[in-house]
């Protein structure tokens, strides 16, 4: 960490930097290097690999779209599988559902969960040991493969690019056992990257999660730190109906879920646009 | 540029990085440094002040928002005043519109113009030539101090950051005279940084507008290298009516306009849902 900036090395041609202050953690899990720095402006930052993958500053743009989407995009959701997420924020926001009765949370590396209660507490906040929350440290591949069918009314993958350790999580076993897990409306979202940067992510990811849902779509969010414009939260669902509803009612959803008037990037104006995709991110979505 | 890398400088704590295969241009001009590179991702690259302005790769994403977006809410613009823009880029997306009759375009800097005719040929393309474009070297200040009452339909200006040359596009004596020489329906829109980092930006220049128009707003364009995450385009016009149009109206008009199906970031929604802000924005503005 010269001069104490921290270069992410997500690209090999472009790249950005942070001025730090403090080195938090530093570490290599059986999974992945860990780091935790806090920065002059973004407040603290945890990279895996050396990819940025949460600020205190922004988190609020990603976790939002990431949860609330999907939750009022169903509107009855009462049974939600997190898969990655180690830092809690995913699982924070979709326990502010009121109709939430049972959150799982699976992430594989036990060592981000631990530094993110010790270094960005509150990002989890009280979710870490709300009663309807159940955390397991392992493995969600092989969780969606022992989950009962029509178990989980949504399913959240918060991974890592598909490179490294989040790969399998963008295979075709794993959306054959998504789709059989989920209940009748049911849907998956998952990141999909930036893309103006990695167009190919969104493209292959989409083509695949065509194989096993009737409804394959995407919606974007402008996360300041995950640079390139918009990224793409890939959506693939059984009813195509979800995607297409009413300022009006996610407005009263909103209302009834008590997450109206709660977020910073989120509104109901937001929800139904994120779902109006800009022509070159649209046409790498199957036709 | 050691490395082959080139460093924007616009923030002391946060930066990116471009690869540089080639520096095509480095001056000084009696109003700012000029930097042209050859980048291996997003394609040539223009600075000024050490400060991105435009790549080949995204600028499409400003150009058509800047351009598009006023006019189409306009619906009639026949004659449009461009303010700093010296790539050319806004002036080409502004004669695409039929019903464009002139098109003034004044650049301070004469070197931003000759280097990008030069070195960025197709940004501008033939708008150079176009018999409706005056492109003057001069000074926008000046020239809206001069021009008469009621002259033109759009104004639009596309500035540096209100630091170094571009500052006094964001005082009260030039938004007075925009306002004198804006017609009935008139309207000018100019940039106004990325408020997740330049919150003031937004803020105060939004005030000040306020001053002189009865209606203020902004709208949101995420544009890949103008980093952090959305950028806000300052609106101040004299019809309320022209930021809540519908996507039915948007598209008829974009249809006559020739606009239709030419874009690859603007769409009839996207302009719609432009003015949707997110609240963290939505904060900025003028209650």
């Amino acid at each position: 960490m010269t001069d104490m900036w921290v270069n992410e090395t997500l690209y090999p041609y472009w790249g950005q930097r942070f001025r730090v202050t403090r080195e938090l953690a530093r570490t290599k899990s059986d999974f992945q290097d860990i780091a935790i720095v806090e920065t002059e402006f973004h407040g603290r930052v945890m990279l895996l690999d050396g990819v940025v993958q949460i600020t205190e500053s922004d988190e609020f743009v990603y976790q939002e779209m990431l949860a609330h989407v999907p939750l009022l995009a169903h509107g009855d959701a009462k049974s939600v599988l997190i898969i990655g997420a180690g830092d809690g924020g995913v699982l924070k926001r979709v326990l502010m559902h009121k109709s939430v009765a049972k959150a799982v949370m699976v992430e594989i590396d036990g060592e981000v969960i631990r530094l993110s209660k010790e270094f960005l507490p509150a990002i989890g906040g009280d979710a870490w040991t709300d009663k309807r929350a159940d955390v397991i440290v392992g493995d969600g591949i092989d969780y969606v493969k022992r989950a009962p069918d029509a178990s989980f009314d949504v399913i959240i993958v918060d991974s890592t690019d598909p490179i490294g350790v989040g790969e399998v999580l963008f295979t075709d076993e794993f959306y054959q056992n998504c789709a059989r897990i989920l209940t009748d409306r049911g849907l998956i979202v998952n990141q999909c990257g930036v893309p103006f940067m990695q167009a190919d992510e969104l493209r292959e990811t989409s083509a695949r999660r065509g194989n096993f849902f009737p409804h394959v779509t995407a919606y974007i969010a402008a996360v300041p730190t995950y640079v390139g414009g918009y990224m793409t939260l890939g959506w693939a669902g059984k009813d195509a109906a979800l995607t297409t509803l009413s300022i009006e009612t996610i407005t009263e959803r909103a209302k009834s879920a008590g997450i109206l008037g709660t977020t910073s990037y989120w509104s109901p104006q937001i929800h139904v646009a994120a779902f109006w995709l800009p022509p070159y991110i649209a046409k790498h979505l199957p036709a």
